[in-house]
């Protein structure tokens, strides 16, 4: 019993403290999916917890468009930085870093040390810029097999992620059929709806346009296309939230009690979306917006079976756990009923959970009991299964 | 009967035909809500159809964001330059312009023919730009009235529109309760939702952030912030339509039934989102943008009486008629509700109808039987109260 109670008694949960990046370099070209081939690369790495002597406690945590491989804990210098998930990987929590052995792997072309647009093209010597390839959520899990490979890891407890990194997760399972037991995918889908794909598109053409984007040679310009990152953000973010958690946060509060009759800040809600773009603006690579939202797009395993999801899932053999929110409406729980559905026909084991949540898409980062202890409950189980 | 057959029968309906707009001059200053004061201006107006003796069929239609006093009909030298509620207006048609005296007026700050940001100002000689001052749904009413004066009419039989543009018609009910006998209100709200705000201000944002607006007075560089205007109608056109409705249409059909793994158009919807960007860039007026924006997001009448909508329409004596689609998600059915609620505990007289359209925000502007029967239906109430 005392595993159970771990599960609800957050008291004994704590941070997996301070955490080291490594970066691994891999040799080999990678070839993509659209053809072109990526000749050698690096790929940020940090783990949490101990691999078991069978190595079979690995579980691989994928990332969503703004995040990298800092999942849980802070770095020695930077006590603020605070990995994007640390409520729930660590020791005592949902993915209790005491049973597990968690990686975090910053994918391909992102921002955050893997590499990307920003670093030097071995054929011209100069940023590739616009012309680092077009990655797929696909190219991600083959490159993240080749992390699993070298770290000795045939077969993983769990291959987990929220939204994009669902979409990861979802990949996981139909590529590597043999190489994860359980497939965890959160608030995410089997494809990005025409609603979808517009919202990326205008926040691509809004940085596309942007005149210091230069074609994505920017860094050569010494400029970063901040205006169109900031609105490309602030779009995002409308996205993240759910209508009745604006209202509830924000309403039609006033920064300063009265009209101004300006085109400054009238709304509190103008102020916080202004605020997000341009803090993301700061950090934030825009060839990687533009990539990442690419790799959302093609998202879209049944379209080489002819739209059938069931059998785009037919050769999978993990378990499956799912979770949606009720009030995300980026990726709805419709989007996860679809898989369900399609694993259900396989006859594949699938446990789903829709979870009544007033903060929308964003709700899979955020601490809501039920959706904490549902995971905890999940990996609860897993972790039997290791002993 | 001749009259209730001639509500489904839309072969008897035709169109007015050629029209031809006036334009009206007001030598009188208007000070408007912000304080600022308009010290001449012209309203471009339109009418159809004949005033009666006793001047009591007018009906004033007020328009919405893109839209004009080019409510029907064609201009004889613009034979595809049909107004945008030609289905709507017209001989045999809802509001039958063979009983009734309909008008459109384009809105002071607007970008067809009345006084806007691109016209002189008279106290600089140079183009107003970003110094025309905030104009708020309340300061149009007003202006609106000034025309109907001019008119000779003292009150309207209905005063009507959509979005925006009922905005204004509920705005006439609590401006002048005695100058309407009824108030049609579609596919609108008492105010916008923080979500609402959020959309608005980062089209806002889109177009001050262009190199290209130079603070407003784009007018005197020769240029045009083509690009923020076009991210800003992208932005609004998701909003229109319903998620279920881009799905219909578009889908994740591909425009060359490949992926192209590039920045350029992939998915149809992103072809259409483009085009209807670039053309929206090609006409509209980008300090027109933020001002009618601006007047959306002020726009909460009951906010002078604590938040209590009941209070605000208190003073109200038209019959209105409102109307929703469920689909809308801009102004959801809720936001028509929450008036008819208002509305209802006051003991006016409110006939509602919430239409399963699957068309969202745009359905108030399209072809659907039940909706155009339901507002035929009530003109012709109308039309037998004045004989």
């Amino acid at each position: 019993m005392t595993t159970s109670s771990s599960i609800t008694d957050h008291r004994a949960a704590s941070s997996v403290g301070i955490v080291e990046p490594q970066a691994l370099h891999f040799a080999d070209a990678l070839t993509l999916q659209s053809g072109a081939t990526i000749t050698d690369y690096t790929l940020m790495v940090e783990t949490y917890g101990t691999l078991n002597a069978d190595k079979s406690n690995a579980v691989l945590i994928c990332h969503a468009l703004n995040a990298s491989h800092h999942v849980a804990g802070v770095y020695a210098d930077q006590p603020k930085n605070v990995g994007w998930w640390d409520n729930m990987i660590g020791p005592g929590k949902p993915v209790d870093t005491n049973r597990f052995f968690v990686i975090g792997i910053n994918n391909l072309g992102s921002c955050f040390g893997s590499t990307g647009p920003m670093h030097s093209n071995p054929s011209t010597g100069k940023p590739y810029g616009a012309d680092f390839p077009v990655v797929t959520v696909e190219d991600w899990v083959k490159a993240q097999a080749l992390v699993a490979d070298r770290l000795g890891i045939q077969q993983f407890a769990a291959v987990m992620g929220g939204s994009l990194g669902g979409m990861q997760a979802l990949a996981w399972s139909m590529l590597f059929p043999d190489r994860l037991r359980h497939c965890v995918v959160i608030a995410s889908t089997s494809k990005l709806s025409a609603q979808n794909i517009a919202f990326n598109d205008v926040a691509r053409q809004a940085i596309l346009t942007d005149p210091d984007f230069h074609g994505g040679d920017f860094y050569a310009h010494g400029v970063v296309p901040r205006r169109g990152l900031r609105v490309a953000r602030m779009i995002g973010h409308i996205t993240y939230l759910s209508n009745d958690d604006m209202a509830e946060k924000f309403g039609r509060d006033l920064k300063s009690g009265e009209y101004q009759f300006g085109f400054g800040v009238d709304f509190e809600i103008e102020s916080y979306l202004r605020y997000q773009g341009d803090k993301f603006s700061d950090y934030f690579d825009a060839n990687t917006y533009l990539l990442i939202t690419k790799a959302l797009d093609y998202f879209d395993p049944a379209r080489q079976f002819g739209g059938d999801l069931s059998k785009a899932l037919a050769g999978t053999k993990a378990k499956f756990l799912l979770a949606s929110f009720t009030t995300d409406w980026r990726f709805s729980p419709q989007c996860s009923r679809d898989i369900v559905q399609a694993l259900v026909s396989n006859q594949s084991t699938v446990s789903y959970a829709e979870i009544d949540a007033p903060h929308g898409h964003d709700a899979f980062l955020l601490d809501d009991a039920r959706y904490l202890n549902l995971v905890a409950a999940y990996f609860n189980n897993i972790a039997q299964e290791l002993s």
